[in-house]
């Protein structure tokens, strides 16, 4: 692979292929994904070497219309970033450099491509985080139709996977929604704790030029400046964590009503069902009708710490100071946030497609679901309720 | 071991002890350190169940007196759970059974352990979380305090463990500071999503006797009543999660910390130490000073990730509707907010203690950090950036 | 807190309070369980420094006489570490120069208190790993008994929790057995791999002296020296994660049994019980029988994999020599064992005692479970296999 | 997506398009690069259902060399899995169909999707860890070539990041040397643990036809049969985790060495280097040369436990019989594998390029390394250890 760096000089010296295979791995894979957001924090700051005075006004005009016309190929598919090319932040300086010659070279004036990748990923973190606010309101809105359909509907309570006490369709769907409705809550306490702009952070020690960082952060919709620049280059890691783990509730959430499910669908119980368009057969017994996709959900659910691990582990195992350590915490974000935003979706699905088998659950209410309702008559009648207790259990025998 | 359980009619039976001792384990160690949360939820019940005709004023305030005096002795080890009961819960209402006869056979009256074990459990999350910002404050004021005398100190920066760019002590420690300072937010957000009283929930499903939650929410300090009971159960180890999740940031930059600190304090480097009353030496070799304050936290930042992993598993093993598995995740959540308690405490002593070896730092502010500073000038004469960045290259060659 | 440590010169200083208790932490408690096992390599050791001339013949006989009798007050429960100590090898040391005056101060030549755990914690492991073997027979004895009773009975066997094919309780309960049966051989491998003697290589580094290491190796029963002396070190934490790794597989088949019998347990289907004297009840539910130790299995087969990963953590975080976060790779090592064997005991009690009801698993062997036996009889007709099944798949709707 | 499922009767029924999606997942890109494994197990099945009659011998020979046909089509990247397929399964499957017509409608007779995933797993794993098993043979001899040329080389011995003891280059080369040279014991002994024949459990719990398991076990080259149809489903996911474990060591120990190596390459020591091509520079500063390799390789050994924690939890989370929760245990083998095989390679290309600076290295023998030699120098004149050892940390004050 013949490459091109940023940071070589022409000098013929190449880097040795395995290493160059090795430390870039996927990296560029990832890039591609996360160009669009490289893209609008580079002409923020373009916009702002021009307030500054680094760039002249015409030449922060070329380099905003060139970057729009590249955002543009990208969002239709029409732009890769080179095999040849380091990362995404290369590309870019490239392509500005390619079409406008010297102007692109100013472009990475007072930065580095540290705060480059920290800026994309905190645009990243914003928006993903976003999307799955609006996935999330949709699964809400399913729970909520279908337990004003069907929420009046009796169904055992489960302890112990053995029933115990009378509950309902309603209750039982509603306790997700609640759930899921508490973890919008969350996901915006993280975005606010996250939304801060590191960039003019350069390297992580700030530059000897006077940058504008609050224009920055006002033409990309921050809260606020991260002031510190070595903070904000130790943050690389922990705030997609603290993204993250603001997932991580509904992952859970979701595991706990696909295992409810796949326990409600069993021949033994069929309280609920889904159209056989949404479950699957099997290539050897043909009487089967399986809910496999409850199982992924839960298997999704059983998975998803490892990502949370993977991230905390690479974060922690470096000291302040970038290291290219942290390039792979990229991977790590973007397969979490894909694993839950399809969750969501496949979830929402089944919740809306939910069949309620009435008579199966009417026949599941059995009296001895109604044995501390037997002893609370008791209570009011004034008996202690330990008393009550003993009471009724001999009664039962 | 006869056991004395609160289910038990007394017809003889006995838990096999293998099977006792397997799923009881250490709950009683734990519980006893929780019992002082179980009381005062339990004296907001009885409170309740005067104020809803269940107990007469007198039975209340008895039940009040009784729980005060355990209070009491609990707090001054006095009080031990003793070995034949299950847990806590069943010490509360024995200790009440015994002192009060009939009186105390009312207090279990509309609640479950599972409901009193949710509310003791909410007490201590938000108590220690409270008790995680007071430290956090002090940590706080120990880098705000060393940085006002000593941040002026220039000091290298390094990425790549390679010195950078020129850094101070000042913004090294600032780093931190700012870092923790941002954690204290993430815990109060972290408390605002668990604040919600859970008791009244029973056994996960409501109970058929009409309690009055916003009585109990209101003496026992929560923000709201957690509405849906099987809501409340099934948050059960997801809340303590999100408590948990709040304090990772923490134990990673408590992390880095020490991993700077392991290698600013080596020989080679000595930019920092610690007096010799915090430094340990070698059983074999007489000339050695150890930081292995800084490896412990180093350690337990490492660890902490294994305890989100372990809750989280515990959690998502199960459906909804109370399983004994929950009970697995008191062990923990204590374990992990005294790992944090602890971490803060050193790191802040260390911080306080921090000694700045001037001369060294001084003697490291080598030429070569100054190379970024040297591009800048030239762009600032108009020479674009990747010019000026390969023709100062060319000139360290 | 006034310290007594090896390597503090009498001068009056003392290790800062706050900085010795977090980094000592429970280290005492977890040598105290270890001690035995230091005791035995010491003697072992200074046998080896009679060899080589470093103790007189009778030098060495005192120590021995006077670590057997610590060993015999220490498995009677008599010798506790005192609080004072570091750990448990400064309290082997202390106690021999108390009652030997000088020749105690000779027992540490040619080992550090980095070798002496190695040495130790070596010893742990091969013991427990027996341990867990000599369990494990007895787990296999309990299925196999179990099968020979009760293994004809037929049980429909489930896929994605949906019936399947025709088994029976002899095949379901064969495939854990054969499942523990490999895992013997899975810890026999372990075994193999740690079996090695790292007495010898002092603080990673060798020393001067020359120590007989073949000499150690065989007083202590291992299969060879462990050689390079920065690989014995280095090899802290992760001989301890070859043994727990062993462990993985016996915990996930017994949670899978676990999960099994929370479902054949449910008052839909009741293919099995246990007697009154394994379950539990409800504290507010008198009509419940709760199969709880199946749930704190379930729980401990999730937390297990946590273990693994703080241990891997920890190791992974330091580089070559010796660092003291390798500490706190015994307290986890010391949890992950207990719980093993404690599962191994719960499910081999739980296996003993299971109740098969024959009533519930005929009834259950309803047609629809031979479906692909009806194909198969096709297929031995002539007709293709696919064939087959869309014709039996069709006659089925 | 207009699908073609084995078990769908042409009924015009059609998966929902998110379901198909969420469940099918990456599934297609996995059995893509798993294929060769799935076509060579399927030959022996179908060479064995000749031999018990089900296939003439003219079937099984149009079988046989039809896959041959399609083995090469793979192997030379001119078969891809069509997007309308569940998975690799269905692509032979149909593909014998397409070219056969009847006759390879017979070659699904015995078997499931289940066991034919199982068996090619199997291979993938047996085939994946003799490709490890080669590449630490290489990764040995660069070790042993580097420590002739260079071993003799003193270098200073650390242990809590402190100057400790006098080692040498070759002491410090050979830990990792004799490390994975031990590491290779370790996969020889997961590959006889799984080393099984699973194929002829059908979907777990046999079939109804006479299948020759031995006789697939001797043309697949396993060891021997895996008896139990319910224990060969059983072990998907355990068999993958048992391979992937024996990985650990070597990616703790591919850290270690990275960790030293980003320590010993810093200015302030530089004990060795590596060749300008295998180090990068920066976007911002000129003069940097960073060490990129051994922070990625340090980040995956970081990473790493992470994916035995998503591979332990997922097998963790059901019970006996199949769930596609285990479908997703492929992507984390394979990952785990690549991530592996790839840090192996790129570590051997680093040891055989090392530099040792002989200057530095001599320039760091200081004197304080031989405070232990000092006092074992008076031990063998007969001072005790521990008054030899507190005479010379006397002196050093």
């Amino acid at each position: 692979m013949t490459t091109k760096k940023l940071w070589q000089v022409d000098d013929g010296s190449e880097l040795h292929p395995v290493i160059e295979r090795y430390t870039v791995d996927d990296d560029q894979i990832l890039d591609q994904e996360l160009l669009g957001y490289d893209i609008t924090a580079t002409k923020a700051h373009a916009h702002m070497l021009q307030k500054i005075g680094i760039l002249s006004k015409n030449e922060s005009n070329k380099i905003s219309e060139t970057l729009d016309e590249l955002l543009k190929k990208w969002q239709s598919g029409q732009f890769k970033i080179a095999k040849e090319l380091e990362d995404g932040h290369s590309a870019i300086e490239l392509y500005l450099t390619e079409k406008l010659g010297g102007i692109g070279k100013k472009v990475h004036t007072g930065r580095s491509r540290n705060d480059q990748a920290l800026v994309m990923m905190r645009l990243f973190l914003k928006d993903k985080l976003k999307q799955v606010s609006a996935k999330l309101s949709k699964l809400d809105h399913a729970y909520l139709t279908k337990i004003k359909s069907v929420g009046d509907q009796p169904m055992p309570g489960y302890t112990h996977t053995q029933k115990a006490m009378p509950a309902s369709v309603g209750m039982w769907l509603g306790a997700y929604q609640q759930a899921f409705t508490d973890t919008e809550k969350y996901i915006e306490s993280a975005t606010n704790m996250i939304d801060q702009n590191p960039l003019g952070s350069a390297a992580g020690f700030g530059v000897t030029l006077p940058l504008d960082r609050e224009f920055t952060t006002k033409e990309l919709g921050f809260q606020k400046v991260q002031d510190n620049p070595m903070y904000c280059g130790m943050s690389r890691g922990v705030f997609e964590l603290i993204a993250l783990q603001s997932l991580s509730p509904i992952m859970i959430y979701a595991g706990k009503f696909a295992t409810d499910m796949i326990q409600f669908t069993m021949q033994e119980l069929k309280f609920f069902a889904l159209p056989d368009s949404m479950t699957t057969g099997s290539s050897i017994m043909p009487q089967k009708r399986n809910y496999d996709v409850f199982e992924i959900i839960r298997a999704r659910a059983h998975e998803f710490p490892a990502h949370l691990v993977a991230l905390q582990n690479v974060v922690s195992g470096v000291g302040s100071g970038y290291h290219r350590d942290l390039q792979i915490t990229k991977s790590t974000t973007l397969i979490a946030f894909s694993i839950v935003l399809d969750t969501i979706e496949a979830l929402t699905v089944c919740v809306e497609n939910l069949r309620v088998n009435s008579d199966n659950l009417n026949a599941a209410m059995t009296d001895d679901l109604y044995a501390v309702a037997k002893i609370n008559k008791l209570v009011e009648q004034g008996v202690p309720f330990r008393d009550a207790y003993q009471q009724v259990k001999k009664g039962l025998k």
